[in-house]
């Protein structure tokens, strides 16, 4: 029987995860808005096999952001551009149903999926940051329960969107004169609770059948969302034991939905320190570490908290007790408060943490304990892959491709090279189910 | 003293302008969503020396649309993907501002502009159909007058959100850790009637100062809107003096405006059929003309006059009079019916005409016959350049780049290469003004 194979995506961005990576010597921070330089770390990760190359996004300007987040592009219109120097390798991307339409996103992701050739993904989120309200002309940010809501309607009417075209609806008859056959179209005629979209889309279906969901939020609405939707499922898990305990509980819910669980794959963020012997890949932490200036470490972990003032309080001194819920992320505040508290870790300590990881799990080693690990989650039950959350660009990549892939691959848990064209084809997701019936014409 | 340079866009669709244009037997009607089909014809308009390349939009589906609008790429995303194997060619496109909100719009826009280091241009439209209200959860379409007082705020809002970042607010110094210069940020704090957005951008300013604008509507309002906003006018002329006309009309707005009216570029559309010889361009014409079915020619002409069912009328009698206006697009309504009127056409005659040229001029002759018309436009005033609707692609594009490009260059009128890098550059508009005063954070 042929071995679990993992699943690698590359969480992409600018200068690199770690909120100094802009000061280290190797990297060229103004390169975060020149195409070239996505486009060769593109190349680089489509070398390394990976599934997918992953952009996050947000909108709204946050000083206190990581500086990568600053300045950005907008990410479906860059994944575009790398859709043409790339030829295999996944593309995705958040977007929030917050606030945006439902057939804009369906169009874009269709359109994407197009000029890829089926390799299109999207991460469903519902925004982060209550700022975002104010550039959208809304007094207040949507309450947590209500964009959950809204969500699972607006990806409803998405995948309503998607189907509207049959797969042989353009016939294209030079002889007849026919273009398309009408029948094959379908109106959606979707009236909700937040929108009502008549359809059809005027782009025709996907190239993949339907362009891949991801889903990232932890929190109980998130983990519903994604049981019921999502094919990629984003996490951070800390130790092997909560992964596995989240890992079955997720694929618990995709049963209880009547979903196959092996169509859901559960990919926890890593962030990867690759070094000749592990006291190298640790001494190239430190040497980031040391970059981090004191006001951005605490500025970070107060976004992180969900804005709550954290500078009054001794660095050197516990997390205070009851930091109050905010109408943001729940699930990296409550993961930020559980690690403080297992882990005894002061003020500083656990900025200097969140700093270097972002809030998620911290590996180094030689490139055979990186894999080690990696192969030890697989195989344990606490994960289907990675989403690769490296320190720095193009370095870390570099060494991950160079190094860390090729052990992988002589254990004959990862591809030597892609046995499809489309991201549903790296997956192993081949036939996408159209959820929805497809209604008639009126 | 040099001689006026003429400017050209390529209006780039699909199989081409023709509505039969996919039966020809050259045309390969599946390539239309195809990204490598759309990048040769790119690269052959950049061989060109093309100021810019076009696309126009829309977010319904229509079935009685050109074939070529039924699914189609969403433009952003394609004009992405063709920036990454492009070097200098322009990438414009249309947007609605009915159907969008300015932050999105301000920041792909930008976003593009950073792509393809400065060579965007937006198309300022406000929605032709009726029907993209019902996938926006909108029970009706806005008003025409209320349509262009939203585009107006819309706009103003945009080129805000464009200046939010001073050119020199990124210092990015590894030394002192400092990333931004925080003054040289700015808040909108725009309140207005259709929108309130507090911005700043989440994307540095643009590589070409700003992104172009271009308008396209010939109503009053549309008029108005360009002279006060547009760098490039889109519109449709069938006859020199008419053109002439609208030319000294806008340009005199323009002034009016307290702009320079040399920064505001007139391209009337034009439908170019080039031959060997003035008679085979003409059977070229004839060739498609005979690949209309009649049932498709009416359908085209009821759109164009508003959805007014043109069925019932005998083909072969004069248009019926008193075709009530709608809330569409006004200036093409008023054209066909004043065409119809002047050249006495028959409804027959008057839908070959609209379907063949798509309501814009029709140029037939070899190359020095059509370099002598469009020379004639640019010196007599009728117009700055030419936005090119051509019949076929890619064959009438590789005959107007190999045929015509080179007559024009040899006379002087139109440049050997590009001289600069960005479309700003190339239509000489170098220095934008940015006309909202930008404000300090609060």
């Amino acid at each position: 029987m042929e071995k679990k194979q993992l699943h690698l995506g590359l969480f992409l961005m600018g200068s690199g995860h770690h909120i100094a990576s802009w000061r280290h010597p190797d990297v060229e921070p103004e390169q975060v808005t020149s195409f070239r330089y996505f486009a060769e770390i593109a190349k680089k990760a489509e070398e390394g096999k990976l599934d997918m190359l992953f952009l996050s996004d947000g909108l709204s300007f946050h000083e206190l952001s990581h500086p990568a987040e600053l300045s950005r592009f907008e990410p479906i219109s860059l994944l575009s551009a790398l859709a043409a120097v790339t030829n295999k390798i996944g593309l995705a991307s958040t977007v929030t149903t917050t606030y945006n339409e439902p057939f804009h996103v369906a169009r874009k992701f269709l359109s994407l999926d197009h000029l890829s050739g089926g390799r299109a993904g999207w991460n469903v989120v519902t925004s982060y940051y209550e700022s975002e309200a104010k550039n959208f002309s809304k007094k207040e940010h949507l309450a947590h329960q209500d964009r959950y809501i809204r969500a699972q309607e607006f990806l409803e009417v998405v995948d309503g969107l998607w189907g509207s075209w049959e797969p042989d609806a353009l016939v294209r008859d030079k002889e007849s004169g026919v273009y398309f056959e009408k029948d094959k179209l379908h109106q959606l005629n979707h009236d909700g609770a937040f929108f009502s979209v008549e359809g059809p889309l005027n782009i025709e279906r996907s190239p993949q059948g339907k362009p891949v969901i991801i889903q990232a939020g932890s929190s109980n609405a998130g983990v519903n969302l994604a049981a019921r939707s999502a094919d990629i499922i984003f996490t951070a898990q800390d130790n092997l034991a909560d992964a596995r305990a989240f890992y079955r509980s997720v694929k618990d819910k995709v049963q209880a939905y009547g979903r196959n669980p092996e169509h859901v794959k559960i990919m926890p963020g890593v962030s990867v320190y690759v070094g000749k012997t592990y006291e190298e890949a640790v001494q190239k932490y430190e040497q980031l570490q040391q970059l981090i200036t004191p006001e951005v470490g605490q500025n970070l972990l107060s976004e992180y908290l969900g804005g709550f003032a954290i500078s009054p309080y001794d660095v050197d001194g516990p997390l205070p007790e009851n930091i109050p819920e905010t109408n943001g992320n729940k699930s990296r505040r409550a993961l930020l408060i559980k690690l403080a508290e297992e882990k005894q870790l002061t003020i500083r300590e656990l900025y200097q943490y969140v700093a270097g990881s972002r809030g998620h799990r911290l590996l180094f080693g030689t490139a055979e304990q990186i894999a080690d690990d990696l192969e030890n989650w697989l195989m344990e039950g606490g994960a289907d892959g990675f989403n690769l959350m490296l320190p720095t660009f193009p370095s870390s990549l570099d060494e991950f491709v160079d190094q860390v892939v090729p052990v992988l691959q002589q254990r004959g848990i990862y591809r030597e090279d892609y046995s499809g064209s489309t991201l549903r084809a790296h997956l192993g997701l081949l036939e996408p189910v159209y959820k929805r019936p497809i209604l008639n014409n009126p």
